[in-house]
């Protein structure tokens, strides 16, 4: 265990966000707001705080392992968004430590869950920067790092570490130039959306905060009413970004060395937009006394399923005064989530297909015990590790739903709302039912909830693994 | 496949519940109700197909495997449900063939939700006739069938299948002689239980039904208010036979042999018993403003630990009226369940050791990519066939709760009913919360939800596989 490193790197991600700090800062000054101060105040900190730990800590050897890559990526983020969360207490936008942190996690890790009762009232610098963490916690801070900077050893885990998905590859032997090739193609799409945003008639400022919300699968909006004030060309835009965000990167990068058969033959696109038009049909058919033109219809449905489906969260209905059936459909696609290898949460569909395969197996296993078949996924043959791995990663994710259930009870709200809070955390939504519907907010509950959700937002958007593995304590024990 | 052992078999089941029938018609006569006839019709009916259809099907073969043994546990459940059924419409007394069927279902595989508004407006035949179900039910009807019947080969394909757990053994060599022992304990816990009851000055009616309803971890009361109007002696005694029964009964055979080390070593029976200890704690802690007199709380929270966790679904509180916690508390308890070999449901302490196990596996393997370990359980290396089977088990168990809880939804219920039905019948425990709670009945839901619970409650009972197995195409094909 390389245990410098592991308290090294972090603070280089702190560096790397000191500067970052001073975007939102440049945004304030533009609108001649004071909270550029705080952004000032907290970048010229956190620049000292880890300059002085780096020449400290620096390390002997730079090697590290899988299990450092893990480490490191829970600390990375933990301190990021501890850090984070300090310009909204030093401007007293947020006043409480808690509801600022809580804010923060929820924009890096891109849930868009939100403790603020009225977001209009925010200062611009401020909504900048909540939707600029959710556009750099959707592709990965420390793939940022890796793109832009100079790792010799390891990068790879890190990047494992940090992308969602059972499995994580390379576009190119090197980290470094995927890492350069995935924010090429992210920083694209997302100006691409801007631009149909602006098309349409929004304003930059709210097209750029919306069009980093959308990328980073987010849902942090910068109106009390989401997105439902705008007009059906810019609710669609957002629903086809949204959709496209949800999308394995891997499959623009085909795209773009023009492979298309590949792409075609892509058996998690394929079950991701069934799932998406199924789920879609179902609402339209089960909302068709509340909504009686056929074109609301469609784009209401639409926008709910591909919102909480990529786990973005923006909404343009109250959803939790649906009838049960769409918001039992809309909880089960928040565990489903996006593709792998996308900025969206939950579960992920490549997961979906690796445990119905599994399943499968099983059966005809029972029927013939002694056949012997190697699941295969996207043409290619599963490692086993994978396979089991998958298996125990849904198990975990099972018992940590419970378990977070569990301790938001604490709080007397009653069941639909503590579970459904719990289910929209955990995979990065943001917007749950009851009192943490998408009329409401998350203002109400107790500190050791928002903390508790916190935690939660981390292990969602994290894939639980690195979290679990930075606080088990064999992993700190030295040989 | 043996596919006339698969339609003979179960014809063999038919008979034995076509002289079954005769006990409850004996009660009826006893008490001067008409509903006797009933019994004797549909007994007499059933002897006639049985033995026509034996005469035609009559296998040339009799040797079965294990896919066949899965395939006539399910067919067998089945037909006797739908046989068992008959009384109750022909008897007039439940109109509804539907609601006949869910009854009959929810007794057999010892549930307990009932769609009686008014159980006390019911003869005593058809009342001996419900809780009988659930003692049959509860140790297996196939079990009683090896035991006296005389099967020479496969029986113990046919024990596996219907014996919950993810591990069954035989006591002894022949699966004959263990389904004897098996039914020798069972008949004398709940002879003991009868006669605590009798010594607390229950009448003879009610101690043999609810003995019947506590050995099968049924549910199913002869009074509106369940066990809330019995004594405190009469609870406990209730509580602590329903603990008893939630146990494995490889434990009281390793009693019988007087192996009380192997007895305190078994790690299922202390988590078995520390999962009540603690969860009772945490109701009384929860619960402590309601019920002020602690023997009370002590009493009321144990019940329902016990009633719950063991899956049987007696009540002496509308616990539907409790908390968000404590609820939460019952809702994680029905998913548990008891014992692997016992007469509950749910997922088993055994195989949630197994999940726990393969976790923490799987974190020392990221830690440790090259360490390779054995998992145990009760002091014997687990065979990985049975630790990937756990854990298929419950991806199949977790899909299969969402399936029917969307269908359950389409029933326009709040999800909280929704939920709570779907967990309460597919784990066999019966009250659930709001419009399905321990004050209420399943006489509100629909036809389809009716049906839809009824295969809920066949599939927890029979832990999945041999009704999914029997309407997989895949195993009917010929090779």
């Amino acid at each position: 265990m390389n245990r410098r490193m592991i308290l090294y790197m972090p603070l280089q991600i702190l560096k790397l966000e000191a500067l970052i700090l001073l975007l939102p800062m440049a945004v304030a000054f533009g609108y001649h707001e004071k909270c550029a101060w705080s952004f000032l105040a907290c970048s010229v900190g956190s620049l000292i705080v880890a300059f002085l730990g780096s020449w400290i800590l620096h390390p002997g050897y730079k090697t590290i392992y899988a299990k450092e890559g893990f480490v490191i990526v829970a600390l990375s983020w933990v301190l990021m968004s501890a850090v984070g969360a300090l310009p909204f207490v030093i401007s007293g936008e947020i006043p409480s430590y808690v509801d600022a942190l809580f804010e923060t996690v929820s924009g890096f890790t891109t849930t868009g869950a939100s403790i603020l009762r009225d977001v209009e009232a925010m200062s611009r610098g401020l909504l900048f920067w909540r939707s600029f963490t959710h556009w750099l916690g959707g592709m990965g801070i420390l793939t940022f790092f890796l793109a832009i900077g100079n790792m010799a050893d390891g990068p790879i885990h890190i990047m494992r570490a940090e992308m969602p998905g059972p499995i994580v590859g390379k576009f190119v032997p090197r980290a470094k130039d995927t890492a350069k090739i995935l924010y090429g193609m992210y920083i694209a799409l997302t100006v691409a959306e801007i631009l149909l945003l602006l098309a349409g008639g929004m304003p930059l400022f709210e097209a750029s905060t919306h069009a980093m919300g959308t990328a980073g699968t987010g849902g942090f909006g910068v109106l009390n009413t989401s997105i439902a004030s705008y007009s059906p060309y810019l609710q669609w835009v957002i629903t086809v970004f949204m959709l496209l965000f949800g999308v394995n990167f891997n499959i623009y990068f085909l795209l773009m060395i023009r492979k298309i058969r590949s792409v075609l033959a892509s058996s998690e696109l394929w079950a991701y937009l069934g799932i998406f038009a199924g789920a879609t049909m179902i609402l339209c058919i089960d909302l068709k006394g509340i909504y009686h033109s056929f074109s609301e219809l469609l784009r209401t449905s639409a926008f709910q399923v591909s919102s909480i489906m990529t786990t973005t969260g923006f909404s343009t209905a109250d959803f939790d005064q649906w009838p049960g059936m769409s918001k039992a459909v809309l909880l089960f696609l928040m565990m489903t989530g996006a593709c792998a290898g996308s900025t969206g949460g939950g579960l992920k569909v490549s997961r979906l297909l690796i445990l119905a395969k599994a399943v499968y197996r099983e059966f005809k296993k029972m029927l013939h015990p002694r056949s012997v078949t190697v699941l295969r996924l996207e043409g290619k043959a599963l490692d086993e590790n994978v396979v089991s791995n998958t298996l125990i990663y849904f198990v975990i994710y099972c018992v940590l739903t419970g378990v977070i259930f569990l301790v938001i009870c604490l709080d007397r709200f009653n069941l639909e709302t503590a579970i459904s809070a719990t289910v929209a955390c955990f995979n990065n939504i943001g917007p749950a039912f009851n009192a943490a519907g998408p009329a409401k907010n998350y203002a109400d509950f107790s500190v050791l909830s928002k903390l508790t959700l916190s935690a939660a937002m981390l292990l969602g958007r994290l894939e639980i693994f690195p979290i679990l593995l930075a606080v088990f304590p064999v992993t700190w024990i030295r040989k």
